[in-house]
């Protein structure tokens, strides 16, 4: 049955959550702010920002001027005693992590330390790549060391859809990759059926140019994105491992993912198509993904062609689904911002303080 | 000084208005439900559609899906007895009309005999062109006799910034077209500190193209629109006279507008940027607009240039101005949707039951 | 080799080609206008247009005011006797037909039983899909009967990178079909190479807005397709088949497509991801591909990824292949208006009259 | 009447004009490359860039592959020997320098002491900015000194229209900037009509974002510009005081420009608005402006609204104006790399060496 909206609109008696964002002058970090500001249960207590430290958060990211009255704060130096962090984020329930790979789990492998994180007290959601992956695969394909390998075991990977009942006890989630949420929530239902056979899936991607990021580089250069359509890291990309690993989350067998990244022409969202052949062609895959998709709220099956714009700028991830006997095309979209990014960690951060899932996450999506 | 957004978050004591949407297929209407189901202190009850009665909302606005879980209701044929009206919309407290120019009128003249809008009890707000021009007006612009002549005195116009408290107590609202709103906020501070002197405004002003409407023409043919750039109607389109209309609420003196419309290549928002000569060039025009804007929430004054993504989705107007003596420039943005239509709407609702006026509203616009 | 370049910039000492477009009110149309405009070696004669007839050719493709001076000229009726066709076309040597599929059959029937066809001097290529497939697949995949099934044997599928020579003395030329060309070209090598094998190809493509024609639809109305992507068709598109039947003409064996097709946000250009497994590993892919790339002056081989805008307008097909074993991905990208129809076209005119084959397609991309 | 397009198919008896590109790294000299390759009576004989030399041409833009052969040159280091220069550009009859403001005028004014230059045998164009204005406006505007002053006297302002025969005999073209020769070529009829008058423009001009060259920038990054438009240097663009120069060629009075530049989201093409009171309303303007437009090719007078798309990548202006007495709207647009830069002084190139006016450029618009 579809996780209920009832109560979301109300209050919970108690106070809100107060929560930070540590790396907030980004896509992401401005994506968690314009969704808690508009989240009835937290309130967003703090933002860091080694580069605007003292700057207003709206003067940075005018969008949000008359909304947001927060002043950018200095993180913690590295290396800071632990009285320094433990003060630092006192007043905080949750901190979210909005920055680099590589770049959070230094800090959080010092946060771990303090009585408060030990304690539960203050939790974490990291929306970089640091905790998503082994250690030998992290180095892999981050082509580092990681840096903090020991906390690795404790981050339960937060796809909701795959593990919620880990991700409710966490403290400290790994969110998961754009790319590889999309990917993982469309193969899902096949995964979990299909879970003793080992799975091959062929996997065509393509991304709006946010996922690269708010530095502009030549490849996010205008006249050379718009109007054109590329490819990158074929075969290649370190999403292709994080998404074998989510689903083993669902599965006793092994998928295996050929990933063909693009770069779309478009701002927000990922569509990814993956052809894959099932063992047993006179399964009804419709009616397997309708069913899925029918208790999950933010996975919508679409009798229909699933569209970019129908997501865009909401949690949702629509999906479709084609067979012929054996041979299987599964279409699945989302905004890679939202449900592959902030709103994903938002709904992480509902489960883990028993806050209704989908409260913050009924926008629907800015059609057209 | 700005309207508080406190109590927007709490529900009101009292039960949530009752609000329908007559012609619920287009952008208009989708954006008046968007909003709408996140507004806590509105329930949308009924959505018309004479194309699509008896489909969901949803699998006409797929964006909708898991959200709105309404039919569309046909609406009553044109002459039906008053009973049949007043039992179309019993249980409502307020309907929005969102259907193109000349058809609402005769159907919201027939509902003004209604006992319910006689009353006060049903109210109306129309999003379209019908009772924003006085009868001669609306003939001479729009090439036709005005189906209902006699109810346009009854109307407001419904620019909140302009006339907020003849808003409160209308029973019908005339909501402003997308390019008025723009132009007319941009204005407003320049007209009511020379609103004695005859001002001349010179506009260049563009659109996206979700402002063309729902319904596919060569127009918004994405090969032409996509990449491309165009005027349409130059000193001849209709919202010249509308604000010069909307600013005589505002001023003694009468503006004349020349107004060149353009097709822009993007889907939502209007630019709009305006010379005026003033008549005293000593007065610190910057200073103006900041006051001004500071006493106005959805109105923000910017030192550095607004942009259209700054407001889209939102009900922000982004505004500067640029002064050489008695040259000025005033550039305003808002997205032809929200401030320009829905979302200056609703705005109109709060303020018509006493509702904090920007509830509903407060949502940061979606950047990138 | 490269097939040289020397000599295109010299008119041969004959007078140029008479040639005349039937139904150039569409894209494809003026494609073909704006090519043959610049080329050396054809004189653009007739234009035909049932619903323009009789207007200048500029004033319904404003890009080509000052340029090309032509009159629509209103076609034959179908069912006019010989006499009549003969005169209609009497002073042309070569007539491109650009009109939706089952509208050009009836009428290169008629003119097939013309002396001038009869005996070469008047020789058709046809834009259309009418010539492409056998009968039978014809009417499975276009749901009608052919109109002209008598005159299939007689057409020569027109990709000159597969069947050079059955064009030059072709009378009928059926040009391939958008998707069809860049998919082809893109697994030619693949299929070369391994003939024998019957091979299966996952194949995603996404196409421009401009792939749907000049008629405005839901489809392509801007805010809809703007910043957005869909697919259709999956596994279902009459572009697969073609592709089959294409690629049957330079191998052996038999390749299966499993096409899905999808609508991106730009206008020009296609770009196609297939995933191919291959009989034997340890052959070297790309090898394979830079060598065959390097005969076929308009196959382009690039180490980088291939870009969309480096092809835009453009008779050029770039290239890449990414292999990890036997599991191999092939990209390719063209301009659907170019190499994916007129310019294509205008290579098979250049094979069948002897100019030489790049003549007149040596524009370089629009980049950017 | 209009210049004839006799001719320019055939070469003239003589050999080809050998041309270099100073600068061929970034989008203008791309351009001037694209246009060159096509152009039957030049051959690019040399590119230079610093940062690429030694790279194939193709390799840094790989739109020009199999098209282009050459490999970039280092450009002479500043100071270097007369010698040294001369025999740099020995083989070459003309130079276009396509490098940013105040890096050509330093190795222009070292060559122009080389005997080549002095005699005419090696002539220059200039796409940068340095002999466009005198040298006060020069460092008022661009906030430096001018790197070369005393050659300042020697250039001719490279607008066509307006100084053809200075044109022919120049040894030094300064090439108008892309937003002046828009307007410029916009006002120039109203200015030749009413030139003892001072007039008075209010300008609106929209840019693509190729307007601000190859670098990537906050400004250019795909996510904030894609589906925006914003502002920029509003009435403080140095565009404007030349503007104001070039009109000032043609008249005798002296036109004052207020101008709004403006970033659009589409990547070619530029579209101004002007506002002009004229001093004798009984004029009829748009006739002025037809008989105008009759006897310049490359400006296209529109009963219909103009569009980017129409002269996307073809070196056309077109123009339409609107009247209401005596105030006047006139539109322009063009692409800013064609009849903005690139195409402009190809345009030039043929004047200087009496190569039929239109040669080489006589390519349609890529539309759509």
């Amino acid at each position: 049955m579809k996780r209920s909206l009832e109560n979301q609109r109300q209050p919970s008696s108690g106070a809100p959550l107060k929560v930070g964002v540590f790396g907030g002058s980004g896509y992401v970090g401005l994506e968690l702010m314009r969704l808690l500001l508009n989240h009835v249960q937290a309130d967003l207590a703090l933002v860091t920002s080694r580069e605007y430290a003292g700057k207003s958060v709206a003067s940075v990211h005018p969008s949000l001027e008359g909304l947001c009255p927060l002043i950018f704060v200095e993180p913690p130096a590295l290396g800071s005693p632990i009285e320094v962090l433990d003060s630092a984020f006192a007043e905080l329930d949750l901190l979210f992590f909005a920055v680099p790979h590589a770049q959070s789990s230094p800090v959080i492998g010092a946060i771990s330390k303090c009585e408060r994180f030990v304690s539960g007290d203050l939790r974490i959601i990291d929306l970089g790549a640091d905790f998503r992956l082994s250690a030998e695969h992290f180095s892999q394909f981050y082509k580092q060391q990681h840096p903090c390998p020991e906390l690795i075991a404790e981050a339960v990977y937060g796809t909701p859809e795959v593990s919620r009942d880990g991700i409710k006890s966490a403290r400290l989630v790994a969110n998961p990759g754009c790319f590889a949420n999309c990917v993982t929530l469309g193969l899902l239902p096949l995964v979990l059926h299909f879970g003793k056979h080992p799975l091959v899936a062929r996997v065509s991607a393509v991304t709006g140019s946010t996922g690269s990021g708010v530095t502009a580089t030549a490849k996010t250069h205008h006249p050379a994105r718009n109007e054109s359509m590329s490819s990158y890291e074929v075969l290649t990309h370190r999403h292709g491992p994080e998404i074998e690993q989510a689903l083993s989350l669902a599965q006793s067998g092994a998928t295996k993912i050929h990933l063909v990244p693009h770069s779309g022409n478009f701002s927000r969202g990922i569509y990814s198509t993956s052809f894959v052949t099932i063992p047993d062609g006179s399964v009804d895959v419709v009616e397997l993904y309708r069913k899925f998709c029918a208790t999950e709220f933010f996975m919508r099956y679409r009798d229909v062609t699933p569209r970019v714009l129908d997501v865009r700028g909401s949690n949702f991830c629509d999906i479709t689904v084609r067979q012929q006997g054996s041979e299987v095309v599964v279409i699945s979209t989302l905004d890679n911002l939202v449900k592959g990014a902030a709103g994903n960690a938002i709904q992480n951060m509902n489960l883990m303080y028993h806050i209704p899932e989908t409260t913050g996450l009924c926008a629907a999506a800015l059609f057209p």
